[in-house]
């Protein structure tokens, strides 16, 4: 790795500059971590889509019986679909073998215009040492890790979890831009304090007022996750092999 | 104060967000620092530019001869204008009486695009404490403070800059939003420790490498200033009167 970056929202996607970049997106309540969290119980692949329309023109284009489809709009479920954005709505039972299209209001956008990269992974708080550990072995020259944010605006916890994947990277004379500096100046040491710090965020305080604790512990439940899902070469997520881990 | 923003860079600007708003727009190194001091050395106004092109069709249409032309573009000075972007160059000889046309790659570049504010004044490092005492006694609901940033992304030294503004602000019980939130918790005591990080910082390096170190110290001189400068009723920059500041 000779750079790392870290940009901080949707916005300053610069497509151009991915072609040679292995590219992390964050995105962590909800998408990436739902998108992890689906594969991991079982689904054969994800589609990323950016719209509806798309989404509705690529389930009469796969044209199979075991395709759903799930995401949101600016928070709320998307009428006609299967299902929203919750982890919980994606159980093991009605996932497994299925393809998934999903839709969200920043992750799956940020997906879209980082599709460019060579190579592109989902980061959350619950895969962040998998992440660090695939950053670490890749024979990449550029690191960007791309939060989502939200509505084009900074998000507390998907720039705590590229804090997180920062302070695990090898990154002794490794070039970086001003956030990624930023971050490494100001590492995280604890679990608890991380919760308390996202759970005054504006989703954050959103799943409490929703009484949705449970999902907020499950979404900040650091390194509990070992999966690395990217873009595999027809533009679906998937798992990342290992033997392509440590190439 | 019932709303207290931080947008970090001039892509996350809103202009329809702002028309019932006090704005302050950050770019320490160099144009909010550069056009504070050019007003402190005696200039009567100054107009913020978005390009060349602006610059030289205001300078046809105010058409007298106290004009000077100044600015940057990609950190270099502008072909055919009077002086570049570095506060040394606006003596209190040359700025006396003149009126300043201004350009820079992101500062006026964040003005322009926040000009519908109801209020906008400029932050720097060493006006933090005034723009500060300014907000805590402007009647306004709405407080937005927004970083230049640079080329689209996060500047170090703009995020520490409003980091200092919204630590002197009264905010208790006011709606903050995740990149206020996240600076409040995040507070800065020491001024030497400041320094040195925004040494590192993509600029700060810059400067550095480019012996200019005496500029360096000029812009992080926390404190320095207690000027308030601010769009005027033509749009031109002018000190914000005392008997408007706690209306």
């Amino acid at each position: 790795m000779d750079r790392c970056q870290l940009w901080l929202t949707t916005e300053e996607i610069k497509p151009e500059r991915l072609e040679d970049a292995t590219v992390v997106v964050i995105d962590v309540l909800l998408a990436t971590t739902t998108l992890v969290t689906i594969m991991e119980r079982g689904a054969r692949r994800i589609f990323p889509v950016e719209n509806v329309e798309e989404a509705k023109q690529l389930k009469a284009k796969l044209n199979h019986s075991s395709i759903l489809t799930g995401g949101e709009q600016g928070g709320k479920a998307v009428q006609g679909f299967d299902c929203a954005h919750l982890p919980d709505e994606y159980t093991p039972e009605l996932v497994k073998d299925k393809d998934i299209i999903f839709l969200s209001s920043n992750g799956t956008r940020a997906i879209s215009k980082a599709k460019q990269a060579q190579k592109l992974i989902l980061g959350n708080l619950r895969n962040v040492n998998t992440v660090a550990d695939y950053l670490n072995h890749a024979s990449t020259k550029d690191v960007i890790i791309i939060c989502a944010g939200s509505g084009g605006h900074f998000s507390l916890e998907d720039y705590v979890c590229a804090n997180l994947i920062l302070s695990r990277l090898n990154i002794e004379d490794v070039k970086l831009n001003d956030a990624a500096l930023f971050a490494l100046n100001h590492p995280y040491n604890s679990k608890e304090a991380i919760a308390e710090l996202l759970a005054k965020g504006r989703v954050g305080r959103n799943l409490m007022k929703l009484g949705m604790e449970e999902l907020f512990q499950f979404t900040v439940d650091i390194g509990a996750s070992e999966s690395n899902i990217g873009i595999q070469s027809e533009g679906e997520l998937g798992f990342i092999p290992q033997k392509l881990r440590w190439e």
